[in-house]
């Protein structure tokens, strides 16, 4: 994670999995100014104590934001604290990490299933990328360097090989998600499209599969699929600066 | 169209553009056993008026049935009455073309426009390929013929290249329609995934794009962006059996 140098983050889905391996690991480095905005949509819950134990471990560094990506409002209110926060500085990096994964085939999956895993999954995205732009704009403005970088102002949305088109129809049988996976191709589209738009603003937006990880949410087959791997959490923004 | 031989075929948004088109060409063919189930959200509305007047050309050939891809009660209740009308018939070809557009970028697409594309794009489809897919099986075990084929038992999903990840982003610019595009994204993965799921009932499930046609809901960019294109339909079917 050295190679982020990136000041202020916003990570969404930050109390477990991937979203708080990123944090701690981008605690760990030595990036004297970073500061961490580390989102959860139930920050006092027995599911964010991991995150409050490493908030506590590195005072000053990390503030606990309430979001929840299937909360339009909230998403709203978190915007407008970590604006008051920020002050005049800018965000520089936001990643969209949270999402939920439903089970489900054509024959099982049901009109709910597929509405809440979108709605978290990409509308919520949608909207935090919107809510953030301007914090994004003024890092952008204020870096003074030229072209596009994770360090200067970046959206990185967790994606996975689950929303490729090309690979899934193999691994269906195996991992049968489907609203997970429609809402995972949206997700992808999602990033393609903004890339292009934010690209006016010289900030970067792109797309990241982690690999296979055994986190709380997909580990019960990560062993079964990959029985090598015995990662407990992501090196997700090692190579991308 | 002559090359589809399919007798039994049920196809939304039927009553304008690429869904009245495909309805009319199928009247034209010469396939005496043929039977058209036409779908619209207003049969008695003054938008179904051509199908209407094509039902009275060809009586006997097209029943026109109220589907509204938005509302999961209204499938459920075409799906009754047109398994009531088949019999012992099972469904040839279903062709999920109904769909709505709606502008939008990163910066004003609301989470309401989000939620309505999908639903009717993604959710719509999938629930219409679930309830009628009984009568897919019964078509595909009665045909007697080996492999799968449109004029045995299949599901057509019209597609866009509004839908491709790799071909969008050059396009974003001149077609601002991030809802659809995140929808038919979504659409595609639905596709590859059904196709999975139902080639062990060897029903064929593909997408299709028809290339840039001048219907109502597209009219107004085609002749901008295919200037010399001057179709006012789809030969949607041409070339798939």
């Amino acid at each position: 994670m050295a190679a982020v140098k990136a000041c202020n983050i916003l990570i969404t889905g930050a109390n477990r999995g991937l979203g708080l391996e990123t944090v701690k690991q981008l605690t760990e480095d030595s990036c004297p100014k970073r500061h961490i905005f580390a989102t959860c949509r139930d920050p006092e819950g027995p599911k964010s104590e991991a995150l409050r134990e490493l908030v506590k471990k590195h005072p000053g560094v990390i503030t606990i934001i309430r979001l929840d990506a299937d909360d339009p409002s909230s998403i709203k209110e978190s915007a407008k604290k970590v604006g008051s926060l920020l002050g005049n500085s800018g965000l520089n990096l936001l990643v969209n990490n949270a999402g939920i994964v439903a089970r489900g085939t054509i024959q099982t999956s049901s009109a709910e299933n597929m509405k809440n895993t979108f709605s978290t999954n990409v509308i919520g995205p949608l909207l935090i990328i919107k809510e953030y732009l301007p914090y994004l704009q003024t890092a952008a403005k204020a870096s003074g360097t030229p072209g596009m970088s994770c360090n200067k102002a970046a959206v990185i949305n967790i994606s996975t090989v689950g929303g490729s088109i090309s690979t899934m129809p193999s691994l269906f049988s195996q991992f049968p998600v489907l609203p997970y996976c429609v809402s995972k191709a949206g997700f992808n589209m999602l990033t393609v499209l903004a890339a292009d738009e934010l690209r006016a603003d010289k900030i970067l937006c792109m797309a990241l599969h982690s690999g296979w990880v055994k986190t709380e949410l997909r580990r019960e087959k990560a062993l079964h699929f990959f029985p090598h791997s015995e990662l407990q959490g992501g090196d997700v923004l090692r190579n991308v600066n």
